[in-house]
């Protein structure tokens, strides 16, 4: 199958239109036409080659939405026309624990990367969603609801089940005070998404110009960590925090705020690692955690929620053309909160 | 009432004998006969003042076994003859939610400890176990079962509630895979509990010799911590592993260990923080967390898990004149696996 879409051609190249082939349509295969495609920050790492060695060309792009165009002689999940999302994984063994138990983002051999990594049979290389059209085993996608804008949707397929799954898996909801660190393309959706079930939800952020906007998506708080000692009032009062920040900061100020049995959810891939006081985590018996996207069952279940509580990501949506320029935006935190690209400018 | 005990009359000194007083008998009170009181790790940090600021004269010992001798008017838990333990702590603030619900040592206000800090009055020092008899409310003693080694039994109330607290915490049991890092005082404690529930045990230590003894207390497999790549092996493995080891380690080795959910819990204090890459946490959602000792409920389950398997501490009996030689050998790591003074020799 042929299709246009936008790749890096090498670590120093920026994105540049590109032609290429998709598989044919294997029997437990959907063909989709891409409708939107979200920038995610760990994109622009791994078209940079910052996370180690990559594979180019490289069409990046794991929030993707479209619309099923074909469906191979065994599929039974979904039907032309239907809307269909994908995100960080295509496939994965399939037989290990947390594969059969629906969590394949940990499965034990490693999940199948939508791109920058090569298919389960060693040799070819998977390309992501920065393109016109994609095929998908019938196993790894989604089905989107139709009452909710299609462009918020794409985000929904890596930041928001980034959010979604520990929100779920710590089990927020009423009576449970959570924080949020950080109101990005992540952080906004843990708002939405904490606040949607129920939970008491406070932003800790260095943009206080983003007040408004934290408590038009459900904020009840919101801490500028710019002013000295903000923490102090907080001593051990959450439940739950998510870290969703990149940036180096003093992670025993943030787990000196986790009340008994507290959390406190890692889930960016800061360059550094943490230094972590075994006295941060012993006099409340508290827990650092890491937390990885979701599974394909929790993935339909967030879709679900949102399709439930209209829950969308806030986005800006571009043309393909813009995406260079959408990359330095995003690493200088100018969006709000997420760039989408329009697929019919591929 | 007047004691005779051994005490720090400061940092730089030995313990020496010292005579004191205690309060007398109050309506809510015991007054014990001290029969063994342990030498745990931490007294020595708190009587070299390696801890920030100590109160002196201090008097340590936070592991103590002994006989009732007399109970205040009101008292209805204990009768005279009684044994009984008292642990790390002997008060705290009663009305927070961790104490309503019997995890005082994560009391909001702070647990009052057993020593090197003051009572509730805001005055007085407490003096700790390294003592011949003692006063304690009796909401914050426990019970000794009648069939077990006293001598073994004291440790029990610091090292053995350490362990047991996050065993049962984190629900360790038939079909869960558990590691222990470090077999002395507390690590000695945790495969001996970890085994009688029925978890799969392994050690992992940096003293090879000590393998006999590991297997002889319940561990399944001993690793070396001393050959290359020991860790290669376990890749994803554990559910559960308690570090017991103060010194510094690369605690994401240990961490690439834990399978899918699994955690790894703190309980030492080492004197640098850890360095935890992201990386060792978010692909297999697992946790780094922190435990300390138990509450009150806890720790007469405990004693009471003890006498249904015959569970005690494995010690090395001394006179009250050998502490500070039993100091340095602590220190050295040269004892199996906890010192104990019989009180008798005060």
């Amino acid at each position: 199958m042929k299709v246009r879409g936008y790749a890096a051609m090498s670590a120093k190249a920026p994105l540049a239109p590109w032609e290429f082939k998709r598989r044919d349509l294997g029997a437990h295969d959907v063909a989709l036409d891409i409708k939107y495609s979200g920038i995610c920050h760990s994109d622009i790492h791994q078209a940079r080659e910052e996370w180690g060695p990559a594979i180019f060309p490289m069409v990046p792009g794991h929030e993707i939405a479209g619309v099923v165009t074909s469906i191979g002689s065994a599929v039974s999940k979904f039907k032309v026309g239907d809307l269909i999302g994908v995100g960080v994984f295509v496939d994965s063994c399939r037989v290990c624990e947390p594969c059969k138990n629906g969590t394949q983002q940990y499965c034990i051999e490693g999940m199948t990367g939508t791109y920058n990594q090569l298919e389960r049979d060693g040799k070819t290389p998977a390309m992501g969603g920065y393109a016109n059209v994609m095929v998908i085993n019938e196993d790894y996608a989604v089905t989107i609801p139709a009452n909710l804008s299609l462009d918020g949707v794409a985000p929904l397929l890596c930041a928001g089940i980034t959010l979604y799954s520990p929100i779920k898996h710590w089990k927020a909801g009423p009576g449970k005070k959570v924080a949020v660190m950080g109101l990005g393309g992540l952080g906004h959706m843990g708002v939405k998404f904490a606040a949607a079930m129920g939970a008491e939800v406070t932003v800790f952020s260095h943009s206080p110009s983003k007040e408004a906007d934290a408590k038009a998506m459900g904020a009840h708080r919101f801490v500028s960590t710019k002013s000295e000692g903000f923490h102090n009032k907080y001593s051990k009062h959450f439940d739950l925090i998510l870290n969703t920040v990149s940036a180096e900061l003093d992670i025993n100020i943030y787990l000196s705020m986790l009340g008994v049995d507290g959390t406190l959810v890692v889930i960016g891939l800061p360059g550094k690692p943490y230094s972590v006081d075994a006295g941060s985590l012993l006099p409340a018996r508290r827990s650092l955690s890491g937390s990885m996207i979701g599974g394909i069952p929790e993935m339909q279940e967030m879709l679900d929620f949102c399709g439930k509580h209209n829950i969308v990501s806030d986005v800006e949506v571009i043309k393909a053309d813009y995406i260079n320029e959408a990359y330095e935006r995003t690493v200088a935190s100018d969006v709000k909160y997420r760039f989408v690209i329009d697929a019919t400018t591929f």
